[in-house]
């Protein structure tokens, strides 16, 4: 079936290099399925970390206490369970084509009409995990997730064409949610790598993933990590319609970006970021600033906009792209082409006129029940976020808000994956919904494998710390777990607790005293851990 | 001079294996000193930062618009000087000398008798750098420095017996300091290896550095360490002491103790930790907590306090240890041997109580012109950080609060230093004074050089935020200059102001597409910021 009329046969998919298979796995971990109530045939995947028991000493005979295991949201799909044969050319299972094929309709459609669809179950169940087995309140209920939805306050990336993809939710009200990006440039990386990074990605915790290629074999890279990627996929379409014309924005058309958009929706793409939000009276804003403008889309279609002198066609045919991305139940993140670059340039009127035109098109997209949330800054200092986070609620009508970091300082080039987690983690506890991660390459580079890893795990130390702070339910109970096996000296438990349990047990081993109740931190008479539990046993002795 | 029975020459400092020479040296960056008006002789070293002009295409004729210098506090001292000569076995100038001799009387003393020092107006000068001259306001005067000291809201650590340090002021109305711990344990690190650190903790930008060895030879590294350090710096006393007595708590006595601190007074320690807030009654407080005690001082005096059931000699001691540090110009930090080891245990009974104290006792050290500030935790989420601060100030007058991060969450062991920046930078925008850096190591291992870098970059990131957040008079003008650069494509300026110029250079030259009007990152048909000039000036065409 084909939505549109589009020639799939143009493609050629058959890239030699490519491995057959790739595996992830965790250690001590297994990979378990939930069920659901009411589709009773869906399978939740998560991971759960087994633990070791706590050892103490009661005179003299030695005492274990077991400690139960703990379940962590998995985002690595089929790659880490045994059971899923992975041949990545042929691509993941495809899990949602069943409840696809009875379905009519989006999902904010569904939602408004009263419909709980498989995939708000299915969201529900992964924002939970085990609380309810823990006697931990949570408000997240399939009828809630449904609300949300159909508010416009949450979304669920879910192209009709992805049927690989788990289900998600993005929404304040949910747990914060970190998004990669990857891509190869015009030198640089194959599709091998480039698949290779998305399930990297997704081992080490993304939610989404971008594919932000902008070199050559754009479609086919884009194929091949569509195929094997169990997390929704993102693009910036006008990427792709950039290349087509020859990299002359002048030479954009409505056309040529409606036919990239309808063959990227027919691939699988779960959401857009595109720059409807830059109008044309509004780009001179832009002149007075430090740096300009950052934001490559948003760049082009300014530049396409003084050449005309004439409003974008992307906003200009908003509605046409509303009606395209409907029919795919792609979602739009409305891109801020208007961002700062600069802490300097945070807060000012190019950006926030911008965000007054978003939040007008965020409700003609509801009205067309398509998904949609907004994209934010970028490098905003600490005392500037809450204004960010405040206007955007109040003038996007409660849309999710997407942000890149913020930087909270300019002057750490090689460490902007720290600076912007700073502001990331502030900006999701004040109600981001999904962050963008940034790598220590940011300015400088692309990023390698090694620097997509490091932004993952920044970018969960910064979500999760919001979670935290938001009282997500059972955020911290994988914290305790890995406090109480530190106070253990359950060395491994702890490790394998952690979001890198292997970068962990690297810098552990790195130490060459090892494996007693104590570190080489503190040295074996300097331990106050140690210590302090000899505390607690003479207290308990009368 | 000894100001008690001290008998130095029981010491032996000849290290045979120790270099003679270190330098320090920043790209394209002089060592530049200001003078002093109150006392025209001080010689405030900065770095000044020299840039290249951006360069511009006026109707095919070049133009080049200078770009002025950016100066940069200077944490470096005489090594980064090319005039001085650097031998570590004879220690750095004496730069405080004649101001010590000359003197009578503790900074709070002269601060309370209405007396500028040399100090006062040297850390006033170095705050403001060059503001004056751009323009920008600042309420830090010499004058202002002496209110502050005089009411105890800051702090500048400097004993008489360590004249080679250059005077610093912690406080919430300055800017946000950093510090760097370093040291041996048991096994591990020479005396080479920790004065290495120490000096490239000063290249990087600590504020002070703490020596907390507990292995072999304390004090013979100690003496090489502040013979050699141009910054304060601080230790734990009961380290040193709980060593004399073979590691057994119970063993430890106040004459034991009083030695000590007479032992590091005479050397020249500037701040001691001393865990003088744990009471008898509130020991037990830590029993019901997830990860008891974490402090390794705190539970050393504990365990005395329990196994003598007396209240501890610190406490009891106080106006004596007062007595010592006054005589020599030491400054108390009060230790929280209380902290929260997890995020679970923060802002419990345990900790308020023990904050109580100090309340108490910060008022006994001011009487006796002692200058202290409070140590605080440790593991906080995030909602729970402003209670710290906001209790910390009302409970301790506006003493200076001094934080060991907080870790925002507990699931990143070997990211620590992220998890632990993001809580740094939040308490120190809402006031915190000095940050205790961590390092990617902690929990896990002894940091080495590299982690000591990591960690120093870290927190700078984590204390200018604050100051961009607080509004530091001058902070934004390295931010500026930097963001300028970036957008004029002067590389080499860009890295010149980062924080790690190396490390932003060599990711930089990780990709091989260099020097154009892009990076690799966007590539060339894709850099928003070219673009964005080429629109502005599009602008200025008619």
């Amino acid at each position: 079936m084909t939505l549109y009329d589009f020639n799939h046969d143009s493609f050629n998919y058959k890239y030699q290099n490519m491995k057959k298979n790739i595996k992830i796995s965790y250690p001590s971990s297994e990979k378990i399925y939930m069920k659901g109530e009411i589709y009773p045939d869906l399978r939740v995947g998560m991971r759960r970390i087994n633990l070791t028991p706590t050892v103490t000493n009661d005179n003299g005979k030695r005492v274990e206490k077991p400690n139960d295991p703990v379940l962590v949201y998995d985002t690595s799909g089929p790659y880490s369970d045994p059971n899923v044969e992975i041949n990545l050319s042929k691509g993941l299972p495809k899990l949602r084509q069943p409840w696809i094929d009875r379905r009519r309709g989006t999902q904010m459609e569904c939602a408004k009409r009263g419909i709980i669809t498989e995939e708000m179950e299915y969201v529900a169940i992964r924002e939970n995990m085990n609380c309810k087995e823990l006697g931990i309140e949570s408000h997240i209920t399939p009828e809630f997730v449904r609300e949300e939805v159909a508010a416009g306050r949450a979304v669920i990336p879910a192209n009709i064409r992805h049927p690989e993809s788990e289900p998600m939710i993005i929404g304040t009200r949910f747990a914060v949610k970190i998004n990669t990006n990857i891509g190869n440039s015009h030198a640089h990386s194959s599709i091998e790598e480039e698949v290779e990074k998305a399930v990297w990605s997704c081992k080490w915790g993304g939610d989404t993933l971008m594919d932000l290629s902008t070199g050559s074999n754009i479609h086919e890279t884009r194929e091949w990590i569509l195929r094997n990627c169990p997390v929704p996929v993102g693009t910036v379409p006008m990427y792709q319609a950039f290349e087509k014309v020859g990299g002359r924005a002048e030479n954009l058309t409505w056309e040529i970006f409606r036919n990239t958009l309808i063959e990227q929706c027919e691939q699988g793409v779960d959401y857009f970021t595109i720059h409807c939000g830059i109008r044309l009276k509004n780009v001179p804003l832009a002149n007075g600033r430090l740096t300009g403008m950052v934001s490559r889309g948003g760049s082009i279609i300014s530049k396409w906009c003084q050449i005309h002198q004439q409003e974008s066609f992307l906003y200009s045919h908003f509605d046409d792209i509303c009606d395209i991305c409907a029919r795919y139940d792609v979602a739009i993140s409305l891109g801020d082409g208007l961002r700062p670059g600069s802490t300097y340039d945070a807060n000012d009127a190019a950006q926030f006129a911008e965000l007054d035109t978003m939040g007008e098109l965020v409700q003609r997209a509801w009205a067309k029940n398509v998904q949609a949330f907004i994209e934010g800054p970028g490098h905003v200092p600490m005392h500037k976020i809450r204004e960010n986070m405040e206007r955007q609620i109040e003038k996007c009508h409660g849309a999710p808000f997407y942000t890149l970091g913020p930087l909270v300082t300019d002057i750490a080039p090689a460490y902007d994956h720290i600076t912007s987690a700073i502001g990331a983690a502030t900006i999701g506890w004040f109600g981001t919904a999904m962050l963008c991660y940034v790598t220590p390459k940011e300015h400088l580079a692309l990023p390698d494998k090694d620097d997509v890893r490091t932004g993952v795990v920044t970018y969960k130390i910064a979500a999760h710390s919001a979670d935290l702070a938001k009282g997500h339910p059972g955020a911290a109970v994988r914290d305790n777990a890995l406090s109480k096996a530190r106070y253990d000296f359950r060395w491994k438990d702890q490790f394998n607790l952690a979001l890198d349990p292997e970068k962990a047990l690297e810098y552990w081993k790195s130490s060459n005293e090892v494996g007693g109740k104590y570190c080489t931190m503190c040295g074996p008479n300097f331990c106050a851990m140690r210590i302090s539990q000899e505390l607690n046993s003479d207290c308990s002795q009368p």
